[in-house]
C-alpha cells in the first residue's frame, strides 16, 4: 500500500476501499525497515501518525487528499511537530502555527506524516540522509529527506523548497518527480526564508498526477486538462550555457529524450538561452548571499558559533556586500526575465538538463545547482522527470520548463512526455 | 531629550554627551504621561528598557544607532518581547528570534523599546490607538501605534509595514515622515505576511535624515549624498486616477507644494499615470485576498472564530478565488510596472497625494488606501512628508515617489523638498 500514488490513495480512502490507518501503517512499516539506512526523517512520531489516521477514518472526507501521507521539509513550520531547520539553533523549536502549504493540505485531508531532513537552513551543509538507491551517495539537497522518502516509498508526496536547486536536484538524484512552480504560486508563509526573492515551495512525488492534485489544492486551480497523446507539442531543446559541465549521463538523457520525443511526433527544435543569461551564475550568488545574510541576521548575531562554515561564508559575504551590487544583480535578472517571451516564442516547453549526472558519491556534497538555479532565478515553473539511468544504474532526470504562470501547460506536457519516455530506475520494495 | 531625532541621539550617545539611559528615561516619561490617551503600545516593559539602556552605556559603541529608541509594529517578531499581531490568536506569543530588521538595528546599537499597536494582522480592523493630534480621530492603520508613538515624541523611530497603505497613511494622519522603500529592500524575514507580493517593511520617523540613517544600516547602502538646495530637480505632479476622491485639504497641499517648489526653482510639470494603472484598485483587492487567504490558512482553519469579520471576508473571498484570476491580476500589475520608465522619463520624482485629507473622525475606520496602494503595487519607493495642515489643524502629508531602486535619489530630493516647504502641525510637548 505504501507504493500507491497520492491520487490512488485518495481515491480509495474516499471510496471506502482503503482505510487511512492501513495506508499509514504500510508507510510506517516501510520507514521502520528502511530508515536506519536512508535517514530521511528528522521528526516522526508513529503514535501521532496513527492517531491522526484513525481520526481521518472516523471523519467525513474533508477534501481531495483524504489520508494521503505527506512529508514536510524541516524548514516548513508545523503546529504539532518541531521545525528544526537542520540546525542546533532550532533544536526542539515548536512553532505556533502551520505554514500555509501545510495548513492547506491538512484541510484537504492530508495526513502530515513527519518532518524530513533538510540541509542546514535549506543551504549547502548536508544532513545525514543517504540516497535510497545507494547509501554511499548523496540524495542531493537541500530537500534531502523529502527526496529520499518519496523515492523510497515511505510517503507518496513531500514538500521541498528551492532557492538554487533544492527541489530539482534531489528529485533527479533520487529518481522522482520534482515540481518547482512559478515563483510565489505556492504561498511561502511559514517557511524559513533562505533568500526570499528566490525561495520557492515545491512538490516531490512519484507521478505528475500527484503533483497536479496537490498543486490544485494549494493554489485553487482548475483540474489540468491532460493533453491527448500525439498532440503537436513543441519542445525546445535547451542545453544552456552550463552544457559543458554535464556528464555523459545527462547529455545522453536529454538528447535521447529529444530523439525519442521527436520520433513520437513531438516537434523538437534547438533553443538558446538569451546571452544575458550567462550572468545568472554570478547574480545567483550575489542575490543569495545578500538576502541570506539579512534573513539570518538574528541567528548570525545571537548564535554564530552554531552556524556551519559554509553558511557563515555566505552570510559574511552578504553582510559586507554593498547594496548597489545587490540591486544591480536583481535588475540584471529582471532583464533576463523580460527576454523569456522570445525564448518561448515558438515552443511550449523547454527540455533541459536537471543536473550534471548521477548523484555524486559521498554525503557531504549535495551537488551542483547550476542547471536548476537558472530557472529559480527566472521564476519559471520547472519539473524534473525521472526518465533515465546513468552508468552506475543511478537515476538521471530531465527537466522541463515553461513560461511563468504556464504551470498547467507544463504539467500536461510533462505527463505526456513521462508516459512517452517511461520511468528510470526504481527502488526495489 | 525625547524630542531629539535618531540622528541627534546617536551622535550624542556616541560622543558621550548623552547617556542612553537618560534618553530612554525621557522617552519613558513621555510615554507614561501620554499613553493613557494615545494607546500606542501593545507591549512595553520600562524595566527591560532601562536595563538594556544601561547595558548600552556600559558597552563600546556598537554602530550608528547607539541608544536610539525604536518602536516595532506588533506583526514583527522580537526575541525578547511577545508579538501579538493585534489578534487574540497570538496573545502572549513569543517568537524564538528577532525579525531581520530588528536584529540589524539591534546590532547597530538601537534600543528596541517595545511593540506598537497594529490593526489585526496588519489589516483593516483597528486597535485602540488614537491620533495624538486629536484623540477622537484615527491615527490611521495598520501601523497605528508606530505612527502615533513617533508623532507624539515617544520614540524617534519605528517600523511599520505596508501592504496597501499601512506606513504612508498613518504617517500622513499623524504628521510624520513615512518611508516605504522599493519592494524587498528591507528584508521581510520575521514579519507576519499579509500579502507577500505586496508586503513592504517601512520606516517612520520625524526627519528624512533618520530614515536614511536606519535604511543605511538595514540595507548596507552608502550614505546618501544630499542634493544642494536649488539643484535642478525635476518634479512630476501626478494627481493620479484617484484625484477626484481627494478632499480640498489634500488638493491644496499637493498644489501648494507644486507652486512653492516651482517658485523655489524646481522644474515642475504634470505627469499622468499610464492608463493601464486604472486597474490597480481592482488588482490590489484580488492579489491581497488571494495571498491573504493562503498566508492565514492556519489561523483561518484553526481559529476562525477569533478572526474579525472584516478580515474573514477577505479570507473567504481569497479562498474561493480561482487561481487564474490571481495570475491575471499579477500579470496586469507587472505590465503597469513595465510602463514606469516612461512615466519617469523626464522627472526625478513624482509629487502625489498621500491620503484624501485629514485623519477621519472615529477610531474604527483607519482610512482609505487608494493613493498609497498604487505605489505599493508598483513597488516604487515612496515617502510621505508632513508638510501641510487641513481645515481642522490636523496634519496632511504629501507623497514623493521615485523609480524602483532609486531610493537614495528619493531621500535626497525628499530632504530638499522638506527643507523648502517646512513642517506642518506638530504635537505640543
Amino acid at each position: 500500500m505504501n507504493t500507491l500514488s497520492a491520487t490512488e490513495i485518495a481515491a480509495q480512502t474516499t471510496s471506502g476501499a482503503l482505510r487511512c490507518e492501513d495506508v499509514a501503517r504500510a508507510c510506517l512499516d516501510r520507514i521502520h525497515m528502511r530508515e536506519p539506512t536512508v535517514k530521511a526523517w528528522s521528526f516522526l512520531d508513529a503514535g501521532m501518525v496513527l492517531k491522526e489516521a484513525k481520526a481521518l477514518d472516523q471523519q467525513p472526507v474533508r477534501g481531495p487528499l483524504h489520508g494521503v501521507p505527506v512529508g514536510v521539509k524541516d524548514v516548513i513550520e508545523t503546529c504539532d511537530m518541531p521545525t528544526q531547520m537542520g540546525s542546533p539553533i532550532y533544536r526542539g523549536y515548536q512553532s505556533l502555527s502551520d505554514a500555509s502549504c501545510v495548513a492547506l493540505l491538512r484541510a484537504a485531508g492530508a495526513l502530515i506524516f513527519g518532518k524530513t531532513v533538510t540541509c542546514e537552513f535549506a543551504g549547502v551543509t548536508a544532513g545525514e540522509t543517504t540516497n535510497p538507491h545507494d547509501p554511499a551517495r548523496t540524495p542531493g539537497g537541500s530537500s534531502s529527506g523529502s527526496g529520499a522518502a518519496v523515492a523510497d516509498f515511505m510517503v507518496p508526496l513531500a514538500f521541498g523548497t528551492q532557492t538554487g536547486g533544492s527541489v530539482q536536484r534531489p528529485s533527479s538524484y533520487c529518481g522522482i518527480v520534482g515540481y518547482k512552480p512559478t515563483f510565489g504560486l505556492i504561498n511561502p508563509q511559514g517557511v524559513k526564508p533562505a533568500a526570499e526573492s528566490l525561495d520557492t515551495v515545491g512538490l516531490m512525488a512519484r507521478t505528475v498526477e500527484d503533483v497536479e492534485l496537490s498543486a490544485r489544492v494549494l493554489t485553487n486551480s482548475d483540474p489540468v486538462t491532460w493533453l491527448t497523446k500525439g498532440a503537436a507539442v513543441r519542445i525546445g531543446l535547451c542545453r544552456t550555457y552550463a552544457w559543458d559541465s554535464a556528464e555523459d549521463a545527462t547529455r545522453h538523457a536529454v538528447e535521447d529524450a529529444a530523439r525519442r520525443l521527436s520520433a513520437a511526433g513531438f516537434a523538437v527544435r534547438d533553443v538558446d538561452l538569451p546571452e544575458a543569461c550567462n550572468d545568472l551564475p554570478v547574480t545567483r550568488e550575489i542575490i543569495n548571499d545578500f538576502e541570506r545574510a539579512r534573513g539570518m541576521a538574528y541567528e548570525w548575531l545571537a548564535h554564530c558559533d552554531a552556524i556551519s562554515e559554509g553558511l557563515a561564508k555566505s552570510i559574511r559575504n552578504g553582510l559586507a556586500m554593498p547594496r548597489e551590487r545587490y540591486i544591480d544583480a536583481l535588475q540584471r535578472v529582471e532583464g533576463c526575465r523580460r527576454l523569456l517571451g522570445k525564448t518561448f516564442a515558438d515552443v511550449d516547453v523547454l527540455l533541459t538538463p536537471t543536473v550534471q549526472g548521477e548523484a555524486p558519491r559521498g554525503l557531504s556534497y549535495t551537488g551542483d545547482h547550476r542547471f536548476q538555479s537558472i530557472w529559480t532565478q527566472l521564476r519559471t515553473p520547472a519539473i524534473t522527470l525521472p526518465t533515465h539511468a546513468g552508468p552506475n544504474g543511478m537515476p538521471v532526470g530531465i527537466q522541463l520548463v515553461a513560461m511563468p504562470y504556464a504551470d498547467d501547460k507544463l504539467l500536461a506536457v510533462a505527463r505526456l512526455i513521462f508516459d512517452t519516455l517511461g520511468r528510470g530506475p526504481v527502488i526495489e520494495v
